[in-house]
Protein backbone atom coordinates (compact mmCIF):
# COMPACT_ATOMS: atom_id res chain seq x y z
CA UNK A 1 0.00 0.00 0.00
CA UNK A 2 1.30 3.15 -0.96
CA UNK A 3 2.42 5.62 2.55
CA UNK A 4 0.25 7.98 1.33
CA UNK A 5 -2.54 5.79 1.25
CA UNK A 6 -2.07 4.70 5.16
CA UNK A 7 -3.02 8.42 6.30
CA UNK A 8 -6.18 9.14 7.67
CA UNK A 9 -7.09 12.66 5.98
CA UNK A 10 -9.72 14.69 7.33
CA UNK A 11 -13.18 15.12 5.00
CA UNK A 12 -11.77 18.06 3.76
CA UNK A 13 -8.66 15.95 2.52
CA UNK A 14 -5.97 17.30 4.85
CA UNK A 15 -3.75 16.39 8.15
CA UNK A 16 -2.47 18.70 10.66
CA UNK A 17 1.23 19.08 10.49
CA UNK A 18 3.74 20.12 13.85
CA UNK A 19 6.69 21.57 12.52
CA UNK A 20 9.98 21.21 14.86
CA UNK A 21 13.49 22.39 14.62
CA UNK A 22 16.06 19.90 14.58
CA UNK A 23 18.33 20.16 17.37
CA UNK A 24 16.72 22.37 19.94
CA UNK A 25 13.06 20.63 19.64
CA UNK A 26 11.54 24.00 19.15
CA UNK A 27 8.35 24.12 18.21
CA UNK A 28 8.01 26.36 14.87
CA UNK A 29 4.65 26.19 13.22
CA UNK A 30 1.77 24.53 13.10
CA UNK A 31 -0.05 23.93 9.84
CA UNK A 32 -1.78 21.87 7.33
CA UNK A 33 -1.22 19.40 4.21
CA UNK A 34 -3.15 17.86 1.28
CA UNK A 35 -2.08 15.02 -0.02
CA UNK A 36 -0.40 16.88 -3.01
CA UNK A 37 1.54 19.35 -0.38
CA UNK A 38 2.75 16.02 1.19
CA UNK A 39 4.30 14.44 -1.74
CA UNK A 40 6.05 17.51 -2.67
CA UNK A 41 7.21 17.68 0.65
CA UNK A 42 8.89 14.55 0.44
CA UNK A 43 9.86 14.73 -3.30
CA UNK A 44 11.48 18.10 -3.10
CA UNK A 45 13.00 18.20 0.53
CA UNK A 46 11.05 21.01 1.76
CA UNK A 47 8.07 21.71 3.37
CA UNK A 48 4.75 22.26 1.24
CA UNK A 49 1.73 23.30 2.97
CA UNK A 50 -2.11 23.61 1.96
CA UNK A 51 -2.96 27.35 2.54
CA UNK A 52 -6.36 26.85 3.71
CA UNK A 53 -6.91 31.42 4.11
CA UNK A 54 -5.61 31.26 0.06
CA UNK A 55 -6.78 27.65 -0.98
CA UNK A 56 -3.59 26.91 -2.76
CA UNK A 57 -0.51 24.93 -2.24
CA UNK A 58 2.03 26.86 0.27
CA UNK A 59 5.89 26.66 -0.35
CA UNK A 60 6.63 27.40 2.75
CA UNK A 61 9.41 30.28 2.21
CA UNK A 62 8.05 31.09 -1.20
CA UNK A 63 8.20 34.75 -0.23
CA UNK A 64 10.04 35.29 2.66
CA UNK A 65 13.08 32.78 1.95
CA UNK A 66 12.36 31.18 5.24
CA UNK A 67 12.57 27.49 3.73
CA UNK A 68 12.00 24.18 5.85
CA UNK A 69 14.10 21.85 4.77
CA UNK A 70 13.09 18.45 5.98
CA UNK A 71 15.09 15.81 7.92
CA UNK A 72 12.81 13.53 8.86
CA UNK A 73 8.72 12.79 8.64
CA UNK A 74 7.25 11.09 11.63
CA UNK A 75 2.83 10.01 12.02
CA UNK A 76 1.50 9.80 15.05
CA UNK A 77 -0.63 5.98 16.61
CA UNK A 78 -4.11 7.35 14.83
CA UNK A 79 -2.28 8.16 11.50
CA UNK A 80 -3.98 11.46 11.43
CA UNK A 81 -1.52 13.93 12.34
CA UNK A 82 2.48 14.24 11.25
CA UNK A 83 5.31 15.81 13.05
CA UNK A 84 7.88 17.16 10.58
CA UNK A 85 11.00 17.82 11.86
CA UNK A 86 12.84 20.06 9.91
CA UNK A 87 15.83 22.93 9.42
CA UNK A 88 14.52 26.40 9.64
CA UNK A 89 16.43 28.53 6.95
CA UNK A 90 16.84 32.21 8.29
CA UNK A 91 16.01 30.92 12.07
CA UNK A 92 12.21 31.99 11.44
CA UNK A 93 9.62 30.58 10.67
CA UNK A 94 7.13 33.16 12.16
CA UNK A 95 5.55 35.67 9.94
CA UNK A 96 5.79 38.10 13.11
CA UNK A 97 9.69 37.95 12.06
CA UNK A 98 10.14 35.23 15.36
CA UNK A 99 12.36 31.76 15.53
CA UNK A 100 8.57 30.22 16.28
CA UNK A 101 4.63 30.96 16.27
CA UNK A 102 4.29 30.19 19.55
CA UNK A 103 5.85 32.91 21.14
CA UNK A 104 2.67 34.03 23.53
CA UNK A 105 2.60 32.08 27.27
CA UNK A 106 0.18 32.47 29.43
CA UNK A 107 1.42 34.40 32.45
CA UNK A 108 -0.78 35.12 35.36
CA UNK A 109 -3.92 35.05 33.16
CA UNK A 110 -2.57 37.02 30.05
CA UNK A 111 -0.89 35.98 26.84
CA UNK A 112 2.39 37.65 27.09
CA UNK A 113 5.00 37.79 23.78
CA UNK A 114 7.97 35.61 25.74
CA UNK A 115 10.15 35.69 22.12
CA UNK A 116 12.07 38.65 20.80
CA UNK A 117 11.16 39.81 16.62
CA UNK A 118 14.29 38.95 15.32
CA UNK A 119 13.77 40.43 11.76
CA UNK A 120 11.06 42.82 11.24
CA UNK A 121 7.93 41.73 8.81
CA UNK A 122 9.01 44.88 6.72
CA UNK A 123 12.41 43.65 5.93
CA UNK A 124 10.67 39.72 5.43
CA UNK A 125 8.00 40.65 2.83
CA UNK A 126 9.43 43.49 1.00
CA UNK B 1 -10.43 40.73 27.97
CA UNK B 2 -10.41 37.49 29.32
CA UNK B 3 -7.64 35.35 28.14
CA UNK B 4 -9.63 32.29 26.85
CA UNK B 5 -11.72 35.19 24.52
CA UNK B 6 -8.40 35.75 23.01
CA UNK B 7 -8.68 32.11 21.36
CA UNK B 8 -9.89 31.44 18.06
CA UNK B 9 -11.59 28.49 18.51
CA UNK B 10 -13.33 26.05 15.40
CA UNK B 11 -16.82 26.39 14.98
CA UNK B 12 -16.83 23.35 17.05
CA UNK B 13 -15.71 25.29 19.64
CA UNK B 14 -12.19 23.29 20.09
CA UNK B 15 -8.44 24.43 19.47
CA UNK B 16 -5.71 21.97 18.36
CA UNK B 17 -3.23 21.36 21.17
CA UNK B 18 0.29 20.00 20.60
CA UNK B 19 2.01 18.18 23.37
CA UNK B 20 6.00 18.86 24.41
CA UNK B 21 7.85 16.93 27.32
CA UNK B 22 9.51 19.31 29.16
CA UNK B 23 13.31 19.17 29.00
CA UNK B 24 13.79 16.88 25.93
CA UNK B 25 11.13 18.48 23.81
CA UNK B 26 10.03 15.44 22.55
CA UNK B 27 6.38 15.86 21.08
CA UNK B 28 4.41 13.65 22.53
CA UNK B 29 0.96 13.90 21.65
CA UNK B 30 -1.37 16.20 19.86
CA UNK B 31 -5.36 16.11 20.96
CA UNK B 32 -8.17 19.02 21.16
CA UNK B 33 -9.22 21.54 24.15
CA UNK B 34 -12.45 23.12 24.59
CA UNK B 35 -12.93 26.01 26.41
CA UNK B 36 -14.16 23.84 29.79
CA UNK B 37 -11.16 21.66 29.49
CA UNK B 38 -8.29 24.26 28.76
CA UNK B 39 -9.91 26.21 31.82
CA UNK B 40 -9.83 23.34 34.00
CA UNK B 41 -6.15 22.40 32.70
CA UNK B 42 -5.27 26.06 34.02
CA UNK B 43 -7.14 25.57 37.12
CA UNK B 44 -5.73 21.88 37.56
CA UNK B 45 -2.53 22.11 36.39
CA UNK B 46 -3.05 18.37 34.49
CA UNK B 47 -3.79 18.50 31.00
CA UNK B 48 -7.60 18.32 30.10
CA UNK B 49 -8.23 17.40 26.46
CA UNK B 50 -11.97 16.88 24.85
CA UNK B 51 -12.09 13.52 23.54
CA UNK B 52 -14.02 14.23 20.16
CA UNK B 53 -14.40 10.46 19.72
CA UNK B 54 -15.90 10.24 23.30
CA UNK B 55 -17.33 13.53 23.37
CA UNK B 56 -16.40 14.03 26.65
CA UNK B 57 -13.67 15.89 28.83
CA UNK B 58 -10.83 13.25 28.90
CA UNK B 59 -8.41 14.21 31.76
CA UNK B 60 -5.39 12.68 30.45
CA UNK B 61 -4.29 9.65 32.62
CA UNK B 62 -7.55 9.17 34.04
CA UNK B 63 -6.99 5.29 33.30
CA UNK B 64 -3.28 4.75 32.18
CA UNK B 65 -2.54 6.99 35.41
CA UNK B 66 -0.27 8.86 32.71
CA UNK B 67 -1.07 12.29 33.90
CA UNK B 68 0.60 14.93 32.19
CA UNK B 69 1.82 18.06 34.89
CA UNK B 70 1.77 21.26 32.97
CA UNK B 71 4.94 23.50 32.85
CA UNK B 72 3.62 26.20 30.76
CA UNK B 73 0.84 27.17 27.84
CA UNK B 74 1.65 28.85 24.71
CA UNK B 75 -0.50 30.16 21.89
CA UNK B 76 0.48 30.80 18.34
CA UNK B 77 0.47 33.82 16.16
CA UNK B 78 -3.03 33.02 14.54
CA UNK B 79 -4.48 32.37 18.16
CA UNK B 80 -5.74 28.98 16.97
CA UNK B 81 -3.18 26.47 17.95
CA UNK B 82 -1.91 25.78 21.61
CA UNK B 83 1.43 24.26 22.93
CA UNK B 84 1.68 22.46 26.18
CA UNK B 85 5.22 22.21 27.97
CA UNK B 86 4.36 19.22 30.22
CA UNK B 87 5.94 16.75 32.22
CA UNK B 88 4.47 13.46 31.56
CA UNK B 89 4.23 11.00 34.31
CA UNK B 90 5.57 7.29 33.59
CA UNK B 91 7.02 8.34 30.58
CA UNK B 92 4.40 7.29 28.40
CA UNK B 93 2.18 9.63 26.52
CA UNK B 94 0.54 6.81 24.00
CA UNK B 95 -1.96 4.11 24.10
CA UNK B 96 0.38 2.01 22.91
CA UNK B 97 2.77 1.94 25.65
CA UNK B 98 5.42 4.46 23.58
CA UNK B 99 6.72 7.53 24.97
CA UNK B 100 5.73 9.34 22.52
CA UNK B 101 2.06 9.02 19.94
CA UNK B 102 4.65 9.76 16.48
CA UNK B 103 6.82 6.99 17.11
CA UNK B 104 6.35 6.00 13.14
CA UNK B 105 8.88 7.59 10.64
CA UNK B 106 9.03 7.78 6.95
CA UNK B 107 11.55 5.89 5.67
CA UNK B 108 12.29 4.29 2.04
CA UNK B 109 8.43 5.16 0.97
CA UNK B 110 7.15 3.30 4.71
CA UNK B 111 6.08 4.07 7.91
CA UNK B 112 8.25 2.62 10.22
CA UNK B 113 8.05 2.30 14.12
CA UNK B 114 11.57 3.44 15.30
CA UNK B 115 10.72 3.86 19.06
CA UNK B 116 10.47 1.19 21.93
CA UNK B 117 7.15 -0.52 23.51
CA UNK B 118 8.27 0.85 27.16
CA UNK B 119 5.05 -0.97 28.79
CA UNK B 120 2.71 -2.78 26.98
CA UNK B 121 -0.82 -1.78 26.96
CA UNK B 122 -2.33 -4.45 28.41
CA UNK B 123 -0.52 -3.49 31.50
CA UNK B 124 -1.34 -0.06 31.50
CA UNK B 125 -5.07 -0.29 30.95
CA UNK B 126 -6.32 -3.11 33.50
Amino acid sequence: MNWLDEIRWTPEGLIPVVAQQTGSGRVVMFAWMNRESLALTVQDGYAVYWSRSRNRLWRKGEESGHRQKVISIQLDCDEDVILLEIEQEGGIACHTGRESCFYRQLIDGQWQAVEPVLKHPDEIYK
